[in-house]
């Protein structure tokens, strides 16, 4: 009796400066493509939107880059976030495998989403924007932002899908007790929520209109700048403090992960778990790593997607990105994972699986749900729906361990907690939680209206 | 820049013993009272529901008992738990007192429950019980023993309050997710509830009716015990985990408290928090000690209530105990903590209060939820509605401090998180919460129901 469970790092040792793998690719990542002036994205595109700082980042090759000190004094608020052995899930498992996962649920957000969104208020702040849009649809994103805004000063406002407006009222209160104004959208805000709403009154929203009424409110607003939870470089580098922080606790218990698992939606937490330790991959130190991102199979972009340029948003308004994508206009089903129902991934994830550097697993949500509540069993603490994936990855890949009678260690990043979730906990309890399969048709109708682009040779 | 947030303790700093006020009491508590048999219960009533060891500690007069190791393993899922400088209010309120809080709501089922559950579970559990029944309203105490039955191998059984189970869904599914069988009550699982519902279908249920359910269900089944989260001794023993961990971090701060707040329900995060404190002041050592338990308006037992022997439930089931009470027949208003909403206080706490050692505060709802908005705003965590009415206290604490231009060290508990109260944030954002006074009518009447006991003769 009396083992450890937690390893805990001081206020001390968060990390001084996040991991940027654009220093280590093998070969240098293709420009976003603005297809509206047929070129590569100019740094002066993004300036329109973002802050000087977050453009110099999104672009940087450096291989490690300062976290200023007011974004580590913030992070203190839950940072370091433990890492913790999963001993009660081994033993239910009876694997020779060593479990471990990072928990990022302990932050005030419940979800590592704060870890960027800390960064991109401050790089605001500093620059002297006012007031920063974004869209949110299940709301994670949007309450860790509206939190960052307030610890900076700074005005948010929060374009939330209308569907999940509605159904997810919580959500909302908690990015307006941070003091966010959050907006059903599409909205009277902007003119392309009037649009929308003129042609159709009762339209429910999507992401699409979301990012392009949060664009809009930004170019109509003086100081105002625009801000995105996944996806791009930038968020990526912010949320390497996870794996960087874990890296250093394993560290202590004298251990070092064969395959490092986590969810994958647009790509942030993914690549913030597993970037740091597939740097020594790529570096050669450790050739035989293994990095899994866990896929629905109800949006399976990495493990069924093509590697092409595409837009971030549904209706064609960002620029376009090279990356695996199932089309823009593909609408995956309702799974409950609400923040892994995205068409893309970004375009470092893209291109480390386009060189094998990394894999990815694809699970269904029934398998993704008794996981989690074998987690909540054995473990105590109850995952978000997203983090489920990365424990059903674990779980398999522990029980695999078990056949071959090998023991292997695995870290799993336990994204966010559940507690927003219990209706889809109740929905699978109750026995009415349906499966999804991988929707071909739909994908193939989607994948016809990627645009035009070429890059290579305009660029 | 780059101050320290958070004070954090080892796995192995956690304490290895409770600590027992009992022992330090300025005079013995007046024992529980059986008034079917008219005289004081004996430890062999008590044995009927709850375990040996239980009973013990629930009489004991022994200063330090000792944590099984079995227990603090379980605890190290989230213990020790951070205490925090809450220099971000601090600043907002331009204080010259320093302000910490000891953040409970780490925990697997978001609050300080869990600290009693493990222990209740793991000593029945030592003693073969097989099945553990309780009751819950809102649903915390619920959540956090179905946890900890399911991580000792325990069936749990939990009568939940109709109108909660049906308002609150979420709590259920929790519950449920660790394995615990929930029934709405009245159910028709128990002769109690039968015969209520013969009566009424539509009943929607109350505390006092799930007790009944609770303890009948235990008396029908073999091997079966009750636990309560809240109110007794041995409950009031294991929460002494909060303080005691909060004293060690203080002491590496190099601060101890002049002022401790906790809000008070039935008593159990009272004591909890403060009573390793107040041991410094029943042993003369801090005799300027303030220990200051929150109550809100709509039920303030210890501010104006009786110290009276008063049944523990709302039907005249349990043993009579002497505390401050409003009457157990006595109905709050609907105030959103629902956790606050019990007519009596623990008998330890009422003893103190009775001998001024120390005190309570009244405050309204929507100054609690102020308080709990702008903590949020400002520290970055969300409040359960009950852990604000501390953090209320400790802010006009604060404010007095300013005022009188003297530095304090305030510490106060934040019992738990607010994410499952977000409809209570809604309610208060949207301008429609409404303020309770103190009902002096309804307790008025609900005081002529007192039990009739002449314990002083009898015992």
């Amino acid at each position: 009796m009396s083992k450890t469970k937690k390893i805990l790092l001081d206020e001390k040792d968060i990390p001084k400066q996040w991991y940027n793998i654009q220093a280590d690719l093998p070969e240098p990542l293709e420009p976003p493509y603005n297809t509206r002036a047929g070129r590569p994205a100019t740094p002066d595109d993004l300036e329109a939107i973002f802050p000087k700082e977050i453009v110099k980042q999104e672009v940087s090759t450096e291989r490690f880059i300062d976290i200023p000190d007011e974004v580590r004094d913030a992070y203190k608020i839950w940072r370091p976030s433990p890492l913790v052995r999963a001993a009660g899930l081994e033993k239910f498992l009876d694997t020779p495998a060593k479990i471990y996962f990072k928990n990022e649920g302990v932050s005030p957000s419940g979800s590592h989403k704060s870890n960027s969104a800390i960064a991109q208020a401050f790089y605001n702040k500093a620059a002297g924007t006012k007031r920063i849009a974004t869209e949110t649809g299940a709301g994670q994103w949007g309450s860790a932002l509206a939190m960052a805004c307030e610890m900076f000063g700074i005005e948010c406002v929060v374009y939330m899908v209308k569907v999940s407006f509605e159904q997810k009222p919580y959500r909302k209160s908690l990015m307006q007790v941070y003091g966010a104004q959050v907006f059903a959208s599409p909205s009277d805000k902007t003119e392309t929520g009037r649009q929308v709403l003129a042609k159709d009154p009762d339209n429910e929203g999507s992401l699409g209109i979301a990012i392009s009424e949060a664009i809009e409110d930004v170019l109509n607003h003086k100081n105002a700048k625009y801000s995105l939870g996944s996806v791009l470089n930038h968020v990526a580098l912010h949320q390497t403090i996870i794996g960087l922080e874990a890296k250093k606790q394993l560290e202590i218990a004298g251990d070092y992960p064969d395959i490092v698992v986590a969810c994958l939606g647009g790509g942030s937490n993914f690549s913030g778990t597993a970037f740091p330790f597939v740097m020594d991959k790529l570096q050669g130190r450790k050739p035989a790593l293994r990095a899994i991102a866990a896929e629905p199979s109800a949006c399976p972009k990495l493990s069924k997607g093509v590697f092409e340029y595409d837009f971030g948003d549904n209706s064609g308004f960002t620029p376009a990105l090279k990356m695996y994508t199932l089309g823009h206009t593909f609408m995956p089903g309702g799974i409950h994972a609400g923040g892994l129902r995205y068409h893309g991934a970004s375009p470092l994830v893209s291109a480390l699986v386009k060189h094998k550097a990394i894999e990815s697993a694809v699970v269904k949500q029934r398998a993704v749900f008794e996981a989690a509540v074998t987690f909540a069993r054995t473990e105590g603490i109850l995952p978000a729906p997203e983090s489920a994936h990365a424990i059903r990855i674990a779980m398999d890949e522990a029980l695999k361990a078990k056949e071959e009678g090998k023991s292997k260690t695995i870290l799993f990043n336990l994204s966010g907690h559940g507690h927003f979730d219990l209706s889809a906990y109740d929905n699978y309890l109750s026995g009415k939680m349906e499966d999804y399969d991988y929707p071909s048709d739909k994908v193939k109708e989607a994948l016809c209206q990627l645009p035009k682009v070429n890059s290579r040779v305009e660029s």
